[in-house]
C-alpha cells in the first residue's frame, strides 16, 4: 500500500458555491499546507482542532481568505494527520489552492482513497467503508437508514458472529482429525451436521435479505401498465406531485433524480420506463412488445390500470391471463387500480367483491383515493424488516455469500458422503476465508481497488 | 432590517459530494444547533473556534456523524453567533439538516443574506460584500485579483478619498456661503472649478476604466472571421488546445465555461459565435450576415484569417474597406491572422512589408506561431492597469459615477452661469450622496436586495 505521500482532494461537491472544503492528509500535511500560507509560523504552532483564518498567497498575489483546521494523528478520518482548508467556492480558488498543494508536494487523492487510508488504519471494517459511499449516495430515507445501520457496524457484527461460530466448528472438525489417525469412531458426524444447518439458515436469511435490501437501497422498481387514455399518465403526475413539493421547497436538491422517483413513508419508488404498454382487448400490439416485458420483468410492483367504466372483470381476466402466460409474476407484487370512478355513481359489484387481486377505486383526474394506492404500496414493504435485521444490501457481500452457500452445500455432501475429514475442513477454510474479505480481514488489491473506486472524490 | 431571526443554508455546492457544510446565523444559533445533536450538553459547553464530532438524531434514528465548530459573535464572518456543521454530502443528509434546523427555529437564509449580515454588522462595505459575489464567481486569474483587489478595500478607499475631496469642495464653497450674505467678492471661483477639474478628471478616469474592468471580469470577447476553408475552425481548436490541457488535469473544473473560453497569462478571451461568417471576394453571402454582423459588434478583437496562399493585400484593403463601411471598428483591435505559410517557401513581400494592420503569420495545421496571436491578444490588454488602478468592474458603480459625471457637469455650469453657490451645493450634496450609495454609507432596501440578491445561496 502506497501511503507514504501526501494526499488531497477538493472534498465538497462540485461547482461554484459558497464554500468548497478541501482536504489534506498524509505524514508531510502540515508541512505542505504550511507552505500555503502567509503566517507559516502560525500555523505550525496550531493546535488540533482549532479553526484559525490564515491567508493564502501565491506569490505576492492574494489568493483567498480560508479558514483551516490541523487535526493531529491518529484522531482522525484517516488516521493520518489531516488539514482542512475552507475557501471560497469559486473554481479558480479551488482549483488554484489544488494546484499550491500539488505544487508543495501534495498528490491528488483517487476516488475514496481518503477513506481507504481510514480503513487501512483500522478505523472501520470494509463493510462500514461501503456503508460510507452508500450514505453519501442515499437519496432516500430508507437507503439512508441502511447506510447507517451498516456504518454503525449491525452488519459487520453479524458477520464477525457467523465467523467466530464457523471457526468454532473448524475447530470441532480439527478436535475429530486428531483423533482420526487413532481410528477412533466418532459418534458426532450428527451433532456437527445440525451446527451446520443453523448456520446455513443464517446464511440463506442474509442472501435472502439481499433482494429486499437491495431494492430498497436503489429504490422498489414499479411499472404502470395498462391501455392508452385509462389514466397512466395523469396517475402518474398525482403519485409524483405531491412528493415534488415536499421536496421542492429545499434548497439542494437535485432535480432530476426524483423526476421519475417519489417517496412514501421514506421508501423510494422508482418507475419504469414503460411507454409502449399497450394492452388491448384481445392481443398486444405488436409495437413495443419486447420493452413492455423487459419493463414488467424488472418491476417489483405492477400497477395496472384499468377504465373502470368501460371494463369488465372477465376483460381484466382474460388480459391477465395473457401476461402471465408470457412473464413470470412469481415475486411480483400486481395491484390493480380502477380509474375514473369520478364517471360512476356507484362502484361495480363485479369489481368489489372480486377478491383475487388487490384492487383500489380511484380517480387520477379528481385526485380520489390516491392514498389508497400509496397503502397499498407500503403494505407490501415490510418495513419492520429494515430495522429488526442486518438486511444484505451490497453485491459484493451478497457474491461472496453465495460462494459461502456453495461450500456449505459441499460440506453437507461430504457429511453424507463420509468424505475424510481434512478435505471438509477445506471448505470451512474457504467459508472463513469469505467471511473475512465481506469485513476486509483478507482483502486483495483489486477488493480494495473495486470498493473505494465507487466512492466520490475526496472522500 | 429583519436580523433578529437565526438564518441557516446549505454552503457548499448544490449535489452530491463527500462532504458538504451547512452554516447557521444568528442570535438563537447555539440554542437551535443544539438541539440536533445526542450530546447538547457537551455542545454548550464548547469553546469558540474549535472542531468536534456529533451525532444527528432524529428521534432515535441516527443521521448523520458530522463535524461542528460553533464561532462566538461578533468575531465571525456575519458577526452574530455562528455554527458550522460539516455532513456527508448526500442529498438525504444535507436536506434532513436544513429540515430540522428548520423544525428548531431557523428560517432558510435568503442567497447572499449571510454577507448581507456582515454588511448590516460593519464586517466590511458594499464594494467589499460585492467583490465577494465576484470572487466567487471567477473563473479567471484576471476576474480573480480584480475581486480580491477590491475585496481588499483599494477601490473603497479611493472612493472614500474622492468623498474627502468633494466635502472639501462643499466646504469651501460653504465658507463662500457664509460671506455671500454680507456680498463680498469672492475671487476663489476660479480655484474651485481648477479642484473640481482635478476631481472631474480623477471620475472620468473610474469610468473609462469600467469598460477594461468589465471586460477582464468577463472575458475579453474576442471573434474569428474569415472566408470557408481558410483555417478558423483549426485556429480556434489551436488556440484551446493547450488551454484545457491545462485545466483539465484539475478535477472540479466545469467543462462548459472553457468550451469557448481560453486563458492567455491569467487574462481570459471568450469567442463569440461567429458561425455564418463568409466573406467572399467581392461580397458577403447573404446568410448569417445579420448574426455576423452582430458578433463582429460585440467584439472586442476581431481576429481576421486570410488563407495567404491565395490571398493579396488588396484583396483584404477591399475586404476590409466593406467591413469598415458596415460596422464601427472604433475601439476594436483588429488583428490580421496570416494562416498556411506551411504551403509557402518564404512569406509574400506584400504582407511583410504591409505596416497598416497587425498582422501575425501562422500556420494552424502545423501549430506554428500560435504564440504570436497570443502575443499580439495579450499585448492589447496592458495588464499593468490591472494591478496599477481600482478598476470599476460593477455596473452598480458606473450608474452612480454617471450621475457623478452629470452633477460635475451642472457645477461647471454653474460656476460659469455665476449661479448662486447655495444652487451649486445642491449639486456637490447630491455628488455626496451618489459616493455613500457606492460605498453603503447610505443605502436602501432596494439597494441592498440588488446587491445581496447577485449572490449564491448559503454566502
Amino acid at each position: 500500500m502506497k501511503m507514504l505521500d501526501t494526499i488531497c482532494s477538493i472534498s465538497t461537491p462540485q461547482g461554484v458555491g459558497a464554500l468548497a472544503l478541501i482536504r489534506v492528509s498524509g505524514k508531510e500535511a502540515f508541512e505542505i499546507a504550511s507552505k500555503l500560507f502567509k503566517d507559516a509560523n502560525d500555523f505550525i504552532a496550531m493546535l488540533s482542532h482549532f479553526v484559525k483564518r490564515f491567508d493564502i498567497y501565491e506569490n505576492e498575489q492574494l489568493i483567498d481568505y480560508v479558514m483551516v483546521v490541523k487535526f493531529f494523528a491518529p484522531k482522525t478520518y484517516t488516521g493520518e494527520d489531516v488539514v482542512e482548508i475552507t475557501c471560497h467556492g469559486s473554481n479558480y480558488i479551488q482549483q488554484k489552492i489544488i494546484e499550491l498543494l500539488l505544487q508543495n508536494g501534495a498528490r491528488l487523492a483517487k476516488p475514496g482513497e481518503f477513506s481507504m487510508r481510514a480503513f487501512l488504519n483500522g478505523k472501520f471494517d470494509l463493510p462500514q467503508a461501503e456503508a460510507v459511499a452508500d450514505l453519501i449516495e442515499s437519496q432516500s430515507e430508507t437507503a439512508h437508514k441502511l447506510a447507517i445501520n451498516q456504518l454503525k457496524g449491525n452488519f459487520s457484527n453479524r458477520i464477525k458472529m457467523l465467523r467466530n461460530q464457523f471457526v468454532e466448528l473448524a475447530a470441532l472438525m480439527e478436535l475429530e482429525l486428531d483423533f482420526s489417525e487413532e481410528n477412533v469412531e466418532f459418534a458426532d458426524r450428527e451433532k456437527l451436521n445440525n451446527l451446520l444447518q443453523i448456520l446455513k439458515k443464517e446464511v440463506l436469511q442474509l442472501t435472502d435479505s439481499f433482494k429486499l435490501g437491495n431494492v430498497l437501497k436503489t429504490g422498489i422498481p414499479v411499472a404502470i401498465i395498462g391501455k392508452p387514455n385509462v389514466g397512466k399518465s395523469t396517475l402518474l403526475n398525482c403519485l409524483l406531485k405531491d412528493d415534488r413539493a415536499i421536496v421542492s421547497h429545499i434548497p439542494g436538491t437535485t432535480r432530476d433524480t426524483i423526476e421519475d422517483n417519489f417517496n412514501i413513508n421514506g421508501i423510494n419508488f422508482r418507475f419504469i420506463d414503460t411507454a409502449g404498454i399497450r394492452l388491448t382487448d384481445d392481443e398486444i400490439e405488436t409495437y413495443g412488445i419486447e420493452r413492455t416485458f423487459k419493463a414488467i420483468d424488472k418491476a417489483e410492483i405492477i400497477l395496472y390500470i384499468i377504465d373502470i367504466t368501460e371494463t369488465s372483470v372477465v376483460d381484466v381476466e382474460k388480459e391477465l391471463l395473457f401476461l402471465e402466460n408470457e412473464i413470470d409474476f412469481i415475486n411480483k407484487k400486481l395491484i390493480i387500480v380502477a380509474n375514473k370512478i369520478d364517471e360512476l355513481n356507484e362502484l361495480p359489484k363485479h369489481f368489489t367483491e372480486w377478491n383475487e387481486y388487490d384492487i383500489v377505486f380511484i380517480s387520477a383526474k379528481r385526485n380520489v383515493n390516491i392514498e389508497g394506492i400509496r397503502d397499498l404500496l407500503i403494505q407490501h414493504i415490510d418495513q419492520k424488516k429494515i430495522t429488526d435485521t442486518a438486511l444484505l444490501t451490497n453485491i459484493r457481500h451478497y457474491d461472496i455469500m453465495i460462494k459461502i452457500e456453495e461450500e456449505i452445500n459441499k460440506i453437507e455432501v461430504g457429511f453424507v458422503q463420509q468424505i475424510p475429514t481434512d478435505l471438509i475442513v477445506i471448505h470451512i477454510n474457504a467459508i472463513l476465508n469469505c467471511l473475512g474479505e465481506v469485513t476486509g480481514e483478507i482483502t486483495t488489491d483489486e477488493v480494495l481497488d473495486a470498493v473505494f473506486g465507487r466512492f466520490c472524490i475526496g472522500k
